[in-house]
């Protein structure tokens, strides 16, 4: 059986969340680790997800190598593979890509919403690609097995970062602007060079990335995901929900202020919704996944093909992207 | 064949010492990467391993588990194991010794000479012996398959490690106090708990803990490795040089005085004598260790007991010790 997986959550994580993972049959999740953290707040907040996998062995593995997924599978649990959203982890250290992936970060998106030391964000009103040492660290990351995100990106840096990368790269959660023009949203074009290029796109369900919002229905969904499969080919698409379970309001606060301004910025949102908006009816949870599986059969993909978009297109990317953990050690005196 | 293993080595790293750890026919050595260098500058140390590793894959490869050993000698190398010399790389947090282990990290002293928050130096008046989060830390080492090494700490915070760990410590680099009696040598009755348990001692080269000090001939040397046996039982020693080639004296300063005073500490040196002490003619780099595996054959060891001495005990005690990357991954659901 094809593995489901979820290529972006950011919950206040639980036993209980963890326990829904079980119940909606997900096998691998791509978690948010850090958004402004720098690397000692990353790494306390590895620190906080090893004391997850310490306590709650039957629930959670965390995932190192795609063949972490079929491990999770054989044993009945879910394979957490830990990413940031922005390289504020690496600071202005690139030995610290390798540090980090070792410590398991196999995602890092290049920039979170603002400039970034590597690339231009989606809310700048420049996007000058990626910069000097956002080429450096693209090459690191596809040495060491890091993949590239660039889902809060600007269309160049996004465009910059598929062509300079040699390995497909990725954007985890974000829908079609052509479906709903978010800035968050990404044009055609990019989506064109994705999929040619051997990169995946997650659709996200957070509500600022679908059009009409929370009350966006499956169906509508559904058929976005259809009409994407048609721009971009049925392998290249996959399901990042974006999730923010349970969260407090204050943490949407961090994701979009950081420390970079003394302001409050509303991102997505708006002084009348600043908080998180609340997720549509037919994704509340990680138990939810079966329904978008029938959505997608209810308008016209095959069995084979939802299979792949639930998790079977991540699972392969996921394997072309992390290398395993002996990565150059093996082979090298070969 | 016994590989042959170096349980404690500090040099001033070059590609010269990497070659001549190969003519030396050396299969693994434990390297110390910190003394007073808090988390984030221990890192920044693991960087730079991080860039010897990628610059000669030929000559050196990271151990993490004691297979890697036998990878390094089927593929003509030398596995690198990391240390450190006091606990300061976990500042005050309990976390980082997954964090560190994970990185690599296979062996880390509760003292460096003076006081920690872990346990007492073999330089203070006073030794309390484990503190409160001394205790915590040795039980947090023994569940990741991190090495408690007490060369540098007193007799009671010593015997207390022996007593509370799980696991055989070791004492990587010291000799008899009643062969040469230097605050850093180890008491009869420190040498027969550590047997008892399992543990192991590492004979130093150093020319402070040698009698005679750098005039201390090998005969001389070989002779204290004997009367050692008789008293712990040859599968209870090793070799742990305190190689510190190539180092200027500026890096024996740090190691002593740290940022701890801001007077000049002489540790095992003196006024008159604050630099590196010369090595003794018979062991000046690692291509000698032929020489010690001679004179140990010349004061009557077996072939047996020399291949053991000289890297086979260190071999079982890895691997009684490091546990493997998927240590609890694998078996948890089981």
């Amino acid at each position: 059986m094809t593995p489901r997986i979820d290529a972006l959550q950011y919950a206040n994580w639980s036993e209980r969340i963890f326990r829904q993972m079980r119940a909606g049959g997900v096998d691998a999740v791509h978690v948010t680790i850090a958004y402004h953290e720098n690397f000692r707040e990353t790494v306390l907040n590895i620190e906080s997800w090893n004391r997850w996998f310490e306590r709650f062995p039957e629930l959670i593995v965390q995932g190192f190598a795609a063949e972490d997924i079929d491990l999770a599978r054989q044993t009945g649990r879910t394979a957490i593979f830990l990413g940031a959203q922005n390289p504020s982890c690496i600071e202005d250290d690139i030995g610290l890509v390798e540090v980090l992936h070792r410590l398991g970060l196999r995602f890092m998106q290049l920039t979170y919403n603002n400039q970034s030391l590597l690339a231009s964000g989606c809310y700048e009103a420049e996007d000058t690609g990626l910069t000097r040492m956002g080429r450096e660290v693209v090459a690191e990351m596809n040495r060491v097995g890091m993949v590239i995100d660039m889902s809060h990106s600007g269309e160049r840096s996004t465009l910059d970062a598929i062509a300079h990368s040699t390995r497909p790269i990725a954007i985890t959660h974000a829908n079609p602007a052509g479906w709903h023009p978010a800035l968050r949203n990404k044009s055609d074009r990019v989506l064109h060079a994705l999929a040619e290029s051997g990169g995946m796109l997650g659709f996200s369900a957070y509500p600022h990335h679908l059009r009409g919002g929370s009350d966006c229905t499956l169906a509508e969904f559904c058929e976005m995901v259809a009409r994407t499969a048609d721009l971009m080919g049925v392998s290249r698409i996959g399901i990042g929900t974006d999730l923010c379970q349970d969260q407090p309001d204050s943490v949407v606060d961090w994701m979009r202020s950081g420390r970079w301004t003394k302001a409050r910025d509303y991102g997505e949102g708006g002084a009348d919704n600043p908080g998180f908006p609340p997720m549509p009816e037919w994704f509340r949870d990680n138990r939810d996944f079966g329904r978008i599986e029938t959505g997608l059969r209810e308008v016209g993909f095959s069995v084979e093909d939802v299979a792949a978009i639930m998790g079977g297109n991540w699972a392969r990317y996921f394997a072309q992207s992390f290398g395993n953990l002996n990565h150059g050690r093996r082979e090298a005196a070969q």
